[in-house]
């Protein structure tokens, strides 16, 4: 089968690795003749913004699939015209590429998700109470495009754009589950797993599963993912970003309809990772038991503050020698502060050990480039 | 890292693979230019039989290493004058060709290995007695080249070729041990398989991890494999191919110096797979943990008599519903009778569901081609 995947970056490598435990034959797009599956699959160059280009890729593929949400989706609507199979169908990213559009599926289809006001720009009265979050309406990624007002004086930094305003939740965990539906009707979850961010670079640092939680609230997380899937009308693989507040209520933060640097750890840590499920789903395969092996955690390799340049992991050899821990990196040669360069993987017997070793890996390992600027 | 492969087969496949976890550059040399490597590697299409193409294949690579041991020998050592790094080194590789040499090795380093004699043509007077195994000296493959004489009467289907002459051995089970070395000296094993071939087609038929075998037969086979790594004086993987025989004694039928069908159930039932081993050697990393996650098994998809073509498997969306197995097929667009295609991994609590479950699994898929012939 001829799968064609819009953006060539880690995601789409690490599901073609999973995948080439199978014989179909992929094909990405992306505009960086350098990118993480340049080498490992048939690539194209080229911009996957671009409506035709977008076409002109995907109209031999049996299917096409995305990385990265950020494409074309009057590309997609024209393929799913001609006959080309779209998963996730272009409907459902369109709706989550714009967070204004992501909000109303969420009120309109009783997803909880905080209360939240839309704005064209900064002109615009505001009605919603201090602390609350600005986030653009398109271009946000990675925790770019996403902001705190917490006062009026803070009034002033807001950015003239058409954006959503929602309220600030007193937030006690940040949670994900990921969903996977196949074209048969075949729903599966993972089990949900819990992040800790780093506040400088606002990207996620470590990711814990299974997450701590209680019955009640494992409860409304499930009721949620399968609100979510049917409202969604698509097949696909789902991340559903979730917080808990201090009250005990889930609130859905937002989805991508992709694959997700949360459910990284699943490639140990599950008996089938997200990348088998998602390729399951490509293929209206039976979905993949994902059942977990004990805990497992991941933790995220990060180019370091005034590091740029040809990459240099520092301490990949001393990770290597503990047991129970995955080292996996993207395929990237060069580090930029706060590139996404790879991930370690661990598995652990408790929560604690887990934690421990995660904390332990994070002092062991620098990503740096192979000039030392001081 | 430029890590070179001679030969583009599975085993040369699985390994890029794994090693995608990480951020080296993976050639292969092959004569099939639509082999499971061609696609997913920097690819040339050559002989690699041939010592002109090996070197000039080789000459630039940090280092070279095999996934077949039927390789111009005369073409690495120029490498390794050349400064190349060739793993496992040539002088093993050229050992292990040849089956003479490979006995007399065993014998020269008190390895227990069946008593056999040498014959350099048909004629010459045999002296081992009846029933004994004629292997022809190179070329055996697969089970090919390799026959037993039972008595007078089967003498006339001697090869007249340079040929080893065994006892055969009343076998108990067939056992294999699995040992890697990296250039720092570190040594490991993983914990040894036991195998049950199809009489029919000699390949391999399932393979089980761990063995059922006594503490002294696992004693003796250590040692085995220790004094086998000295002897060898290489760093690489090594499949150390076993008979234990009724009386409870264990001698070597054969080695591979490389990844080895009798390994592949580590992909998912150790800590690490056979190919993450061998990835590790070429670079001279820490070794891995091999240990087991309970019962695991492997069952081989091979070609079914009769089907020769575009291949189909038929029966694979069933065993995808089963929970802890796993497809892995090769990338190998046509199938002819005999040919490995894939194989099925499974995980299970216990020997005996380890076994059903295989059992179950082997009559539920066929590797056929699109045509029925019937």
């Amino acid at each position: 089968m001829k799968i064609g995947i819009l953006g060539g970056g880690q995601l789409g490598r690490m599901l073609i690795q999973e995948a080439l435990k199978y014989d179909d034959e992929f094909y990405t797009l992306d505009p960086n003749a350098d990118c993480s599956c340049a080498h490992i699959s048939h690539f194209t160059q080229g911009d996957f913004n671009q409506k035709d280009e977008v076409v002109n890729f995907g109209k031999d593929k049996d299917v096409v699939s995305i990385e990265i949400e950020h494409v074309s989706v009057e590309g997609l609507e024209v393929l799913e015209k001609q006959g080309v199979k779209v998963i996730p169908n272009s409907n459902i990213i369109k709706i989550i590429q714009q967070k204004i559009l992501q909000k109303q599926f969420y009120e309109q289809n009783d997803i909880p998700s905080p209360a939240f006001q839309v704005i064209l720009s900064k002109e615009e009265e505001i009605k919603i109470p201090f602390p609350f979050v600005q986030k653009l309406n398109t271009g946000g990624y990675d925790g770019k495009g996403v902001q705190v007002i917490k006062n009026e004086s803070d009034l002033n930094k807001m950015w003239d754009e058409p954006s959503v305003l929602e309220n600030l939740v007193d937030i006690d965990k940040e949670l994900s589950i990921i969903i996977a539906k196949n074209e048969s009707g075949e729903i599966k979850t993972f089990p949900v797993t819990e992040m800790i961010a780093d506040p400088k670079l606002n990207l996620l640092d470590f990711n814990i599963c299974p997450a701590q939680i209680s019955e009640d609230v494992q409860n409304q997380i499930q009721i949620i993912a399968e609100k979510f899937m049917k409202a969604a009308k698509s097949e696909g693989l789902f991340a559903i970003e979730l917080f808990l507040d201090r009250e005990g209520k889930i609130w859905v933060n937002e989805t991508a309809p992709r694959l997700h640097n949360s459910g990284h750890q699943s490639q140990e840590g599950n008996a089938n990772s997200q990348f088998e499920q998602f390729y399951r789903v490509l293929k209206n395969l039976p979905l993949a038991n994902t059942s977990d092996h004990g805990f497992s955690g991941m933790l995220n390799l990060v180019g370091e503050a005034n590091y740029t340049g040809k990459v240099k992991y520092e301490g990949i050899e001393d990770v290597l020698k503990l047991p129970n821990t995955y080292v996996h990196l993207y395929g990237k040669g060069d580090t930029k502060p706060g590139r996404k360069m790879g991930h370690i993987n661990v598995l652990a017997d408790s929560r604690e050990e887990l934690l421990e070793q995660l904390v332990a890996i994070k002092s062991m390992v620098r990503v740096i480039s192979e000039y030392d600027p001081k």
